[in-house]
């Protein structure tokens, strides 16, 4: 059975500590595909929160100190449960404190993924980058290289998202050409994608597979909408219902008619 | 005058302790109603906010320690200003720490009503139900029994939502069998509701009657626009464009056209 | 070239203290200008956010004690290194926490410009004036004079907003007569204008220019959907997809076919 059918029969719970901007775009994401969001604040409440889980996703895109210990809580029983996490480093590049925390989390403990634009994937694996606010920035350097050295720094598999996906686990290279502009307009299209592959990580098999497949039918979706619409509250409706119908046979369509980016 | 009609022209003030992923969703809810939506996040206010309120909601969906203590004072000054209020107890057997401030809260203060799905009302109930996640669960058991004895334990109307919805003061049983299973794709309508509901009570009359109209109103707006739609994205705009339009005259087209579920 | 011109090539990075309901909203507002949101609420990573951005907006609309810290850093950051400043006293007569809280912010900083509702505006420049929850409220009194007292005070551009916008400096008034009563059935329009008008700023010309344009260029995208729609989801999508749009000659078409405000 294919990932995406595997999904609406399993319903993973995805438990998201989320930022305070896109937590119902990352439910709602998570919801039309069939998948089950959990939110939680609480650390007193974490372990059972993991518990109920498939899989976790911690999103450092508006942490502080209530929230770093929440996301600590969160992971700690994930590490103990043996539950997958994914990781979304938003702007961790952006200041001192964001880098510090990035680096408590990724230093005390293991995860299935990474999910980030290229230039907070360079900022993990250590290579200097121009960053600018939450965008990706610009920088000069092979990016699947950079891709690659974070995932063998980290032990994980990187999904370094933008123009093409590069999905990567230090070795083997998963290249998704599709996508559009657009997502770069709706605030939130990362931290979505983000929970999305941690749904698919939660099915149990490979992580790459996973993580290559959830950026494969996310992208698919958003070009199909854009090639309906270039108006961005028009695409978004339009990409969530793309996902909302997407099945083996669509994403097969898809993957046939689209143009893919050179 | 219609209970519809009142909410037009009284246009009444809801203060809803909310979670952190759905606040948009619950505040423009009451406004296509028009009813006005207050949030507050400061428990040094939470006096001089329930003072401009006609009616409180208190939403267990993402609480931690300071919204805890939020809760708390908003309830003191409820129940001294004598000010009703509504309680969402968002999947309250999720954990042990959830369960504890669910019962907290409906130990120390009076609700006017409760408004959950299945699980979480036979949670409060005290009767053994698999939950899953935030979403109803499964079991067996006779719902309707299961909402009375929530309703006379806690000496208050219970809105039990779900297919058909249960809504009983303990001994008089009102059920809506309007909706769509487009509900349950869009995280954040049993929010919504929970905050109608409280806006419909803020009218003052009877809490049941005002209990069941509002569901009444907000599964048949949902069943309307799922008549003409099966994508979630489209279904939702519809939806409140719905709720936006709801009137006496519309209200009785919707009751007289849509198929009632068995 | 113009202030939207301008803003679409200069993408000014404008940083947000946004309340827990609206911040997506805020997000994509500053999005389809072409502006780059940033959002943080953490006052260790306040002085290195404040140095990316070139502009920072204070929303005041569910502060509680952590996040007045936050606002107090990042105020303090964008004093010392001379980042221009936006705030947005939401409902700030509404509680004497939100009163306080207001005027030590006031009192403490200089801000560029303060965007409100007549009723926001009234009570920070001392004048009575009849409040309910976070609408504008009704009473008497010259809305000008009131605009002009408050910008006096605070040696601020004002921008109060409502059917006719006053944007004033204390001296010099600008009114913009278009908008549409749908803005108000969609929670959280007043903050997105508070942040775009901050966007505007941040390309670093005459403020009082700055938050008339970005007062007209989001009435006009409002009162052009509106006049293909009166519901008020879609009418969102579309106001959402025509600032998208907003050039100078689209600008320049709607302020000839649009009919203005008496």
């Amino acid at each position: 059975m294919s990932l995406i059918a595997q999904l609406r029969k399993q319903n993973p719970v995805v438990l998201t500590v989320a930022n305070m901007v896109t937590p119902a775009d990352v439910a709602n994401g998570l919801n039309v595909l069939g998948a089950s969001p959990i939110m939680s604040k609480a650390p007193e409440e974490a372990e059972d929160m993991v518990k109920i889980a498939q899989v976790v996703t911690i999103n450092l895109g508006t942490v502080e100190a209530a929230q770093r210990k929440e996301m600590l809580a969160v992971m700690d029983a994930a590490q103990f449960l043996e539950v997958p996490a994914v990781f979304d480093p938003v702007a961790c590049a952006g200041s001192a404190y964001r880098t510090q925390v990035a680096n408590e989390l990724l230093n005390k403990y293991h995860f299935a993924c990474i999910r980030g634009n290229a230039g907070e994937i360079a900022a993990l694996a250590g290579i200097d980058w121009q960053s600018h606010g939450i965008d990706a920035g610009s920088g000069d350097g092979d990016l699947t290289a950079i891709a690659q050295k974070c995932a063998q720094k980290y032990q994980t598999v990187v999904a370094m998202t933008g123009a093409v996906d590069i999905i990567t686990d230090g070795q083997k290279v998963i290249k998704v050409p599709f996508g559009s502009p657009l997502f770069a307009v709706h605030v939130g299209t990362g931290d979505m994608l983000s929970s999305i592959i941690a749904a698919f990580i939660g099915l149990g098999g490979s992580v790459l597979e996973a993580a290559a497949t959830a950026c494969e039918v996310f992208a698919l979706a958003g070009q199909a909408a854009a090639n309906k619409t270039q108006m961005p509250s028009r695409w978004y409706d339009m990409f969530l219902d793309n996902l909302y119908q997407a099945d083996d046979q669509l994403i097969a369509a898809w993957q046939t008619e689209l143009q893919k980016e050179d």
